[in-house]
């Protein structure tokens, strides 16, 4: 077999260098893996064969700068891997596709419906989904916590969040009222104020805290928006919010409960998504339209996406056992010390 | 030469699996790694020779436990990774030592010191450190902040905690009295509720937050109590509560003040030190004496603390060479997957 070599690259990086390691099997020698990020301390570059130091996501000049790296670098492909990179780079996808380079990325709107937890939450209500109830206004939730519609505790956080970045837990009136402003002016501090601004009045979400256990899935569809397959893990252990141990786990209702999501959301690539189960009430949390925090434990158990996407963009249909996971495989996160400069 | 085979045994081990490498790597072959912890799940677990799953350390049987699979397993030194754990063994040192196990801890009153972070005040202040203004009522903040003698941002934190569990940033009156409530009820919710049970009217600790710069230091004494070395990191990144990238520092103020601390805290091996630079301002703010998330960067630059400790056990000298840190040296913590159970 004749594959041409193929060069990725890897924007927002960060911590992911378990990933390059998965694209860098898949290319089995067949490319380069580039890794691209704002910050010179990515543990991820020491996974690359080349990084780039790149102008912050909002600057003006991120995405001339991406295009001129990857015309200069021959970059077939470029996967994002955080969550404030994937609008900036929807909108962008035809630029890159006029000089030859596909970014792994759905479109415009299906990265809105993730990022923006009050669009996520009409989303899922509208195709049928079981969601928290969601508030952005304090009178709102006052008034509902009155009618006794939703009791405490309840999540206090950014309405374009991500991680466990000012996600706090209100048990009391008077703690809501706190934390709301709180976060209010938090968001107005860091990089979530670019999408905040969209509508700053409403920048703060309020959620009813679930009940039960915490699962993820990897929800993949083809570069086409086709659905493929879903794994399904139970999380064992968090940190830094996200996703530290896990089990792969057999369940035919979450499968299905994948399949619909992705039929409805129609994305491209994986979608990483929290779900609580509480007896037979399953709800979902979020949805991240990138590789996240937990699909490491699906590779763990066989699954290769990697490959899969790599079979995509040549055109070519991705084996069968790469969409497969054992099902009981447990793993988890360990720390490894690296040098960055000696 | 002809050394005796020795077998070690980490308490809490946790996360901690590269300081269990760094053991074997002392080692050399001759003797067991052992580790231990009450979660099965501990990712430390899969660098040593043997682990085992313990009772809770506040457990009436957590000490006869490790008393017998300390006989029944020759094991030569125990070193605890965890700060609850420390005085707990603290105390049992002598029952251990009667049956030929070393515990590489201090007396139960540093160990007490460095827990109780309203103890670590009192002693940094009598000695003539700088520390932060801290305080365990709520009215006695409220008068000093009326009096101007401190300012908003207070950090809110359990007296007796660890990592960021339950720390919360006020930025005014309404942030502070809730902050103080909610860390009330959470530490009595979780195990550190132990500890504070000493005194629970005073189990929240308010303190002005420092401005400047992170830096983290090893203060090494040896197991008799005399001062070795002091190696200083300036922090980069922090991660879950502990520091995520560092680099080792040349700085004559800082390791003076590391000896001068270890001169009067008299405490055995590694004390992990946080401090705060401000122009020439120099503030303690932690004391936690163990190996600590900080370590490994030290390892990284050439320091061999773990080679030193095995050296005093056996009765010798540690070679020079393992005292000290080559400096400029970057580096960074890395997530690798690993498989706990197909």
């Amino acid at each position: 077999m004749n594959v041409k070599p193929m060069n990725l690259l890897f924007t927002s990086s960060g911590r992911r260098g378990y990933l390059l390691d998965y694209f860098r099997s898949a290319l089995d020698g067949r490319g380069e893996i580039h890794a691209a990020n704002s910050d010179q301390r990515a543990s991820s570059f020491l996974h690359a064969d080349k990084s780039v130091v790149t102008p912050l996501i909002y600057d003006e000049n991120y995405i001339p700068f991406l295009l001129e790296y990857s015309v200069a670098n021959r970059i077939k492909a470029i996967i994002p891997l955080f969550d404030i990179d994937l609008p900036i780079l929807a909108s962008a996808k035809t630029r890159f596709a006029e000089v030859g380079t596909t970014i792994v990325v759905s479109s415009p709107a299906v990265a809105m419906i993730c990022n923006d937890k009050l669009k996520t939450d009409s989303f899922l209500r509208s195709n049928g989904f079981n969601t928290p109830a969601s508030f952005t206004s304090l009178a709102d939730t006052l008034d509902a916590l009155a009618r006794n519609l939703i009791e405490f505790p309840l999540v206090v956080k950014p309405r374009w969040g991500m991680g466990s970045i000012g996600v706090n837990m209100a048990e009391n009136e008077g703690e809501l009222i706190v934390f709301y402003e709180k976060v209010r002016r938090e968001v107005q501090r860091s990089y979530l104020k670019y999408e905040s601004n969209v509508d700053l009045e409403h920048s703060v979400l309020i959620q009813q805290v679930l009940k039960g256990h915490e699962y993820g899935l990897d929800v993949v569809n083809d570069l086409d928006g086709n659905y493929v397959t879903t794994f399904v893990k139970k999380k064992l252990a968090m940190r830094a919010g996200e996703t530290d141990a896990a089990i792969t786990i057999d369940s035919d209702q979450l499968k299905s409960l994948g399949k619909k999501l992705a039929g409805a959301l129609g994305h491209i690539g994986n979608l990483d998504v929290d779900i609580f189960v509480a007896d037979d009430n399953v709800s979902i949390l979020e949805l991240n339209n990138r590789f996240g925090g937990g699909y490491p434990f699906s590779h763990l158990a066989g699954a290769d996406i990697p490959q899969a996407i790599l079979a995509w963009i040549r055109g070519e249909q991705p084996a069968p056992e790469w969409l497969h996971v054992r099902h009981g495989v447990t793993g988890t996160k360990d720390l490894v010390i690296r040098c960055l400069s000696d």
